[in-house]
């Protein structure tokens, strides 16, 4: 017997037990388009970077401030290195964004739905939540989000489970009205129109979050970082892990950063792939909004998004069925290869017409 | 400019900003026994997982559960799966446990000094910190640490720096007296003549920290695990980042657990050579504690231990100098190679000559 109630904070107790995404078995030949990984493999880079790594190495602690990989990221996107924190998947910076800014008491501030991740992490640190809902069409409601005042407030752009991003004006807008921090979430930026980067030069409170988990086909390595204002690094840099990238996704990551071409190649073909889906995806009757992700957020005709999902998963296929409200008429759906997405309508087709 | 005060919790604001340890740069020729890392490579296993990595599996996230790891663990340790959580290092479940347990009005209790992380985080959480003070020889006061009542309470054992550890009867009577958690942290263990693992099987409230830093010369993988009643995995596990572990991790840590005579060979092997180093340093006028670690906490005969620090740093040999009270006279050295341990005599022969 454990006493819970002096060894855990009440929050944490109180908060329901970790469940993870499905993860179909190793070696199950399941087509997995729930958890908006990349269809391809990573950059050839990455792969000979990979056979010429030094095993033994690994004995040594690994860079704590990953120089190597953050010289590449400053160079891709012309800032200076110290612009640039490197951490343990972009998650791993969100939660360092909400140790050092979140306690009882502070406020965090976010348009729903989004990331899940937003509202978890901000429990864990028992702060102040308001969550503003988002109309039916997903705009930004850019008055209420300041108006609530957060010390940060996130932004996914492209937004999950959306898809959808907003006018950079908009983003601009939010940041210039906001005196806290305005942490852009640009997970999904490869498969978008343009990217919020710019601010951060401009804004001091402006932090961008990248991840190499989506475009750069690199959702196993775990390698994140934000792009921002040194005097907010600074801050963040006081809570990071000291050693929060291994050696090895130092190593990859440098390589698959810099093989721009290769990850945009990919991030064109998932893009003209989603093109070819969202079109059949209206055609079989389904309201889709407008993606700018690796994914689409799709309602069947019948709004039966259950029932869907259970037809695809029984023909081994994994989407993404959210059952909470406004979400569960809809299915979240990963841009797969052109052989997956047409399983993917060749199910749907067999389900709709029983 | 940005609002410092609105944006970042007055503790973190107040935190010295983050130092990290002397990193020599990449290729060059310094003896480095400053981080406790182990001298040999990890295990030819390790090698060969590497070489059979499937690098497109890395387009995937990776076991949020590191089950195959923890299968390893578990036959190890002799204790069932669901008693064992995998973290990106074993500073990660140090991290997350101060999360699940501490915040302001809640209390983390230590012995002083030692490893400096468990203040570090503390502080993040702005919690209530007792730190009992070691008398000279680091005898573990048990007493103290039991009546100060904290929620958590954070034993290195072998500690560090001074390397020593203490019967295993006296960390049961610390258990049996404590209501709330109890975290061994047995970084160093694999160089101890015992471990408390027994403990957890009969007292709940314990957990054991273990880490592939050491004794399986992985540091530069960032693989720790806690051993642990399920009860309190469970509220651990609330707390954990959805991906903490990457795949490579994952894989090649499986590799190096299930090697376990490599691992062994290789800490005796150090075990010896620290024999011998505290035979050299004690005919030096030295004052050795007692290790059980793979370093040792030395004072040079003369007490100027800055002195010796910068005299071997000029030659090449990096050893660890804390400028704080009770320990700015000592020096703590890492156990190298037979080859590495003679320069270091050879270096400290010249300094103290002159």
């Amino acid at each position: 017997m454990i006493d819970e109630e002096f060894m855990f904070r009440e929050n944490i107790r109180a908060m329901p037990p970790y469940v993870p995404g499905e993860q179909p078995a190793a070696g199950s030949q399941v087509i997995k388009l729930n958890t908006n990984e990349n269809p391809y493999p990573p950059s050839p880079a990455v792969a000979q970077a990979l056979r010429s790594f030094d095993i033994s190495s690994l004995r040594l602690y690994s860079d704590p401030f990953s120089k190597a990989f953050r010289k590449a990221a400053a160079d891709v996107l012309d800032v200076p290195e110290d612009w640039i924190l490197a951490g343990n998947g972009s998650d791993d910076l969100l939660a360092m964004i909400v140790l050092a800014c979140l306690a009882p008491g502070r406020k965090v501030v976010y348009p729903s739905p989004t990331y899940v991740l937003y509202r978890t992490l901000a429990q864990m640190q028992d702060c102040d939540i308001v969550e503003v809902p988002f109309d039916d069409d997903y705009n930004l409601p850019v008055g209420e989000l300041i108006s609530a005042g957060g010390a940060v407030t996130f932004v996914a752009r492209p937004n999950s489970p959306s898809g959808t991003a907003w006018p950079l004006e908009q983003i601009e807008q939010l940041a210039r009205g906001t005196r806290g921090l305005l942490v852009v979430d640009e997970a999904y930026v490869d498969f978008a129109q343009d990217s919020a980067i710019d601010l951060v030069r401009q804004l001091a409170n402006v932090v961008v979050l990248r991840t190499l988990s989506k475009g750069y086909s690199l959702a196993g390595l775990r390698l994140g970082f934000a792009v921002g204002n040194p005097d907010v690094l600074g801050m963040l840099n006081k809570v990071k892990d000291s050693y929060p990238v291994d050696s090895l996704a130092n190593c990859l990551g440098t390589a698959a950063m810099r093989d721009q071409a290769y990850k945009n190649a990919n991030a064109k073909k998932v893009c003209q792939s989603r093109q070819r889906l969202v079109e059949s995806l209206t055609e079989r009757g389904f309201a889709v909004y407008p993606s700018e992700s690796n994914f689409v957020l799709a309602r069947p005709g019948d709004g039966n998004a259950q029932g869907l999902y259970q037809g695809l998963k029984d023909r081994g296929i994994l989407v993404r069925y959210f059952k909470e409200p406004r979400l569960d008429d809809k299915l979240r759906i990963t841009v797969g290869t052109p052989q997956q997405n047409e399983a993917l309508m060749n199910a749907i087709g067999e389900i709709v017409r029983r």
